[in-house]
């Protein structure tokens, strides 16, 4: 608990507007999208911070008074990141939601942390640029929430993660001082990048205040298919054959048989739910090279047992199928009351394996699954659909889980694609990187929050 | 100095002809492709190391006895980056130079850290395959110092750095242990990125043995263009134009009329040296792309005075433009016996005024220059020509320097785009990283090498 002399410091910093501290209001912030009905997760107070300075002066008190403090934007990560463990301050970055600058000679978009990632795509737009990184919560999601975890997207594959669009940063550390880190240029190679390691820190190294993003000529145009097949391991295989063949589409998603099930109940958008596996594939380029894209990529999925092919001919057929697409989250809640959505990454040639472990795991457990992923860059994103009030079902779920992350390291792979790691798969960190590291990594932590304030118990256990 | 147990340690280790101790062989380790004349830069020993083993081995040595540990490729860097300032352990990775697995599913290069640039380039292009970074010096660079300096190149415009590339490390720390950082998958969200904070350490904190680097499906096509202006201003209009335009050429270099002039005398190319300015423009892409985009940009050119265009018809005359381009700093070794190369890097928009401000500084003092850069990036390198053995010119060029330096950072820039610091740029770093953001450099200097054996001097005065 928190005394009132702090309560009326966060006040006088930040008006007691933006001060909650009743505990009906705390709930809200109890949970992000994830499950964490186990742990106390309610915290001491909710400020909603609209400066840097304001951020800075909350840092210096809570440093002072070694009370934690936790960064959230829009709360939709998946991983248990925004919570507070052991109560403390959460910082809500709602408010703070400006886009400051966007310079169309630079190729820069200068953003507070609580901008929402889609205002940035439409607001490039405006110039004829282009933010790539696409988070299927990208309506509601933040900048700084997509910069701490890094989050990926259906674009990845051909435009990289948030990580990739990230120059300049400038973060408020543990103590309330304020750093700058990266640079105004496109280019940098002066002195050690800090930046990175902020980066998919997950709020546990410094509070991320406000972000320079370097934005890229937007494609003149794009075009969508969807491609059927009667196997998964013929959709892999098709993949993998498009890559092999010089093409670089923007995405190749990927949904099985469940997935396209489960979203054709909860949003009718014509998917053909007759076939084991569908995959979402976008080209963008040239208008002149859009035809030629598809007709390679259709003669080489054919060529690799495809049954269908749908090609969206109008932009309102893409945008559908992008809708259905970013839903099947949403959709499998309709199933069963919870969602536990998995991120494992693997390197492509195990994807097929991969999704072949998966299904045994939870076949073997009873549980329901539906199976989407960023195919190109080997992120499976594995929804396991139960009821949490269901003991047995949250027993199966949590060895399914683990034996899902132990398998994705035996191939090779790793935990997060792109959600990262946060409460929910602190656990596996000792399992997927060396001792030495992992030690290193806790000795980076120390170095910037040596009284550990800054989003306790995330990423390590 | 070295005892003679040390010196038999290490030919326990590497075998006796792998190490190097004669003065006239020191000799050529006391330099890099960067003035170091004023500082006594003879290493101790220099030692050929074949395999992570001996690696770790020696840094066991080293670490136990505090002895300096430099590593060093090809030597080609610009920034007294791979020279002992005061003695020490040389370690040659020339011999550790095996293309390890190259893997066309996963798109994924597996080399050690002396493999030339290169023959990653021929080695990927056999599988339809691409490695983007290009620095001029890669038909003898090795891929451990691209990543130690991220070095960059005429691609990173549309393709970005080697950080962009590297995907996993094995770093053997200062006190001999091996971790792996990074992971063998496209994307990655699973603790804090280490990964990126070696790439770019300049050797100062751990030694790169091996590396994974990711690769692109290779452009079906591409082609070059020169365009040439009668004021460097409009040149580089141009260049903001043609992004302003959805459009995104892989490569937008810009040379000077000097630099034009010093090539074609040097090896002449048929390059049009009445003009004040040339943009060298690769497009690449989808065949039916590449004279759609070479007309949009023609036009966009025009339409900023462009005088005379010259597209290359054949895979011969796009070879000629590349090495007439690369051979640029070599070319203005005949000017003078001296060739100092910057690095500097600015916003886009800054770029005009930087141009200007290096000729207003260059003629104040008497200094001979010629001005390339990478445009698309706002990476620019003046190469000021002079003689070592002229005192007055050396130190005009010293401040000539300082105020470049100074200029760059004045505008919103920073001190290197693709060389890195090294001796070089060290002095300056306090007026390009603000004094939070250093200290916190130097910390994590200490973090992983806390008896300052790596590399030392380096990065930080």
């Amino acid at each position: 608990m928190l005394t009132n002399d702090i309560i009326n410091e966060l006040k006088n910093i930040v008006t007691s507007e933006n001060v909650l501290t009743n505990k009906e209001e705390l709930y809200v912030y109890a949970q992000d999208a994830t499950n964490t009905k186990e742990l106390n997760t309610l915290p001491d107070v909710v400020v909603f911070v609209e400066t840097t300075e304001q951020v800075q002066k909350i840092a210096r008190l809570a440093y002072k008074n070694n009370i934690p403090l936790i960064s959230r934007g829009a709360g939709t990560n998946l991983i248990g990141g925004c919570v507070a463990v052991d109560g403390g301050i959460i910082l809500n970055f709602s408010k703070m939601n400006k886009i400051l600058e966007i310079n169309d000679e630079n190729l820069t978009i200068r953003v507070q942390s609580g901008v929402v990632v889609n205002d940035i795509n439409e607001e490039a737009e405006k110039y004829g640029l282009f933010y790539p990184p696409d988070p299927s919560n990208l309506k509601v999601s933040t900048i700084g929430g997509s910069i701490a975890l890094n989050s990926g997207g259906a674009k990845s594959f051909k435009y990289g993660s948030t990580r990739n669009y990230v120059i300049e940063l400038k973060v408020v550390l543990a103590d309330g001082r304020l750093i700058t880190v990266g640079s105004k240029t496109a280019k940098n190679s002066t002195g050690y990048n800090l930046l990175q390691l902020f980066v998919g820190s997950e709020g546990t190294l410094g509070i991320i205040v406000e972000a320079l993003l370097k934005l890229v000529p937007k494609p003149e145009s794009s075009s969508v298919m969807l491609v059927y097949f009667d196997t998964v391991k013929e959709s892999i295989n098709a993949v993998t054959s498009v890559l092999k063949n010089k093409l670089c589409p923007a995405t190749l998603d990927f949904m099985d048989n469940k997935t396209l099930k489960t979203i054709e109940d909860f949003c009718p958008s014509g998917l053909l739910t007759q076939y084991a596996a569908a995959l979402l594939i976008e080209v963008d380029g040239f208008e002149c090279s859009l035809a030629y894209q598809q007709e390679k990529i259709a003669k080489i999925c054919r060529e690799q047992n495809a049954k269908e092919i749908k090609i969206a001919n109008t932009k309102e057929d893409a945008e559908k199928i992008w809708t259905a697409r970013r839903s099947a989250f949403g959709a499998c809640a309709k199933l069963k009351p919870n969602v536990e959505s998995g991120d494992i990454v693997v390197p492509r040639e195990k994807i097929s394996q991969l999704i072949e472990e998966i299904k045994k795991i939870c076949e073997s457990k009873n549980l329901l699954y539906a199976i989407v992923g960023h195919i190109g860059d080997g992120n499976i994103h594995p929804h396991i659909l139960l009821d949490y009030n269901n003991n047995e079902e949250c027993e199966h779920y949590k060895m399914a889980k683990d034996e899902i992350h132990k398998k994705a390291i035996e191939l090779g792979g790793t935990l997060s694609g792109e959600h990262g790691i946060g409460l929910e798969k602190s656990g596996y960190m000792q399992f997927a990187i060396d001792d030495v590291t992992l030690e290193y990594m806790k000795k980076v932590k120390k170095l910037f929050d040596e009284k550990n304030i800054l989003n306790p118990k995330k990423i390590f256990k």
